[in-house]
């Protein structure tokens, strides 16, 4: 299935505009640094459904930021989310061959530069938050920064990959589950949302019911991710598929059962779009987006 | 050899602030992220020559910024300095088993958990930065965050390791040596003197003398280094020596000859230290520093 129509417009112009921008800031210099930069590329351009960027570009909206600004923090969020992918991907992570129907980036070039290319993306993130560019006030960069390392970092996303590990050689229940998912996903898609309140000061109720609705649309968007990786073929999802359930890992599904697990994501979504219902038109778009994460598989 | 008189106190003060900092930051959460912080502080405790918090204190303290503050700076440059070093040992890197006298994180552990545990103290490194404790004003902490990421990104440390990558298949000449190991190493060490001209709001003038001072310290470490790793034996440095030559790397010393290499170690370090002629007694501990870093060999 394809993205709903008010959606499309929306991902094929940021899939445009994410890419010119990678495009600029991995420009690839004439020295021996050339295949560290061919790598950061192949990791992030032309790639993905470019989720995250929407997400805060759609959040920055909502505050009316100046377009330009929400791109750069969109960028630095993809940075994370790209450098998180290559890594996870690593033979002594998830050991994947294929992402986003291409090579990953450690099969397209070798692990070595696999694993510096990433390093270099999570690091450029933070470049491009501190940069003035970004917002005029240094205390919203700031806000950025401490935001997007703390979702990112062994409190967020690296936490929950490190959960994600430990369900190798153990079996969690669903409160861990939830959690593991929270760090490992939840975490940088609340980010996107909570970057568009950052940019926008966003009063402390404003705030508040975004929170709530990236809670809800993260755990949805996960739950989404384990039934497609049930029922999903590799060639519709351009990745390696049925890994988790393989693996014995404890998923929404495996915990909840199909039937279950596609009740709560469509109830989670409902009450995800409910948080919003002060924000008006406005937030059409993160609505279109709630919908979109339960009925997405490509 | 010891470490001159001057240092002694000075290092071991440091090594003990920096031990008791990281692991108020490491606290092991009594979850499934156990692991991972146990391979942080495995990554940051206890170990190395806490080089660069020292040159990092010691630039801090000719602007006589606050104590605890600057230890906040040293802190997180560490944290990308052992990230490094845990990257840089992996299998698919450099493949070392020893560190320090310990076994590398990936030995001590696992793979996975290294390249988790290397990603998250780099995340963290940023998040310590960004907090309101390290100085009250944020135009501060975004140019600490900008020079860090800047000096360990792909334009610095990591752009330097990707370099020396492209060693293994092609032979460096001299001056993309000195660039390989200006961005691999002297980028790091000359942030750390550059974070102290920035928390100590330094004029343009002592700025320039510290950039050059920096630049030579920087260089003449990295001959150090290289002698130590073509003279000195296992036992004495902790870790596997001769690998550079061994893998036909041009190095300081394959370009110079020890002689050569010695010299230049010398006149290096002798023109680092007068840069430092405008700052007066304030400065003797980064002098030290400098004599220790051709001198050291442990």
């Amino acid at each position: 299935m394809h993205p709903p129509p008010a959606l499309k417009p929306a991902l094929d112009a940021l899939a445009q505009a994410m890419d010119s921008r990678f495009d600029r800031l991995l420009a690839v210099p004439e020295d021996p640094r050339r295949r560290l930069y061919e790598a950061m590329r192949h990791a992030t351009m032309d790639g993905g459904k470019r989720m995250r960027p929407l997400l805060t570009v759609a959040a920055c909206d909502l505050f009316h930021v100046e377009k330009e600004r929400a791109l750069r923090v969109a960028l630095a969020i993809e940075c994370v989310h790209c450098y998180s992918l290559v890594h996870d991907d690593l033979p002594c992570m998830d050991d994947d061959d294929v992402r986003r129907g291409k090579p990953t980036v450690h099969k397209a070039f070798d692990e070595a530069t696999a694993v510096l290319a990433g390093d270099a993306l999570l690091t450029l993130a933070f470049e491009v938050l501190a940069d003035e560019a970004t917002h005029d006030d240094p205390r919203v960069r700031l806000e950025l920064i401490q935001e997007l390392a703390r979702a990112s970092g062994p409190a967020g996303m690296v936490g929950g990959q490190a959960m994600d590990l430990a369900a190798e050689t153990s079996t969690f229940d669903l409160p861990t589950t939830t959690r593991l998912q929270q760090l490992k996903t939840g975490a940088l898609l609340a980010a996107c949302i909570e970057a568009g309140a950052i940019m926008g000061k966003a009063g402390a109720d404003e705030r508040q019911r975004l929170r709530a609705y990236a809670h809800d649309l993260g755990l949805a968007f996960q739950i989404a991710d384990d039934l497609l990786d049930a029922e999903g073929s590799s060639a519709r999802t351009g990745k390696a598929v049925a890994k988790d359930a393989a693996a014995g890992k404890a998923t929404f599904v495996s915990l909840l059962g199909i039937e279950r697990a596609r009740q709560q994501a469509d109830f989670l979504i409902d009450q995800a779009i409910g948080h919003l219902s002060g924000f008006g038109a406005k937030a059409d778009l993160l609505r279109a987006i709630a919908r979109f994460a339960i009925e997405r598989d490509h």
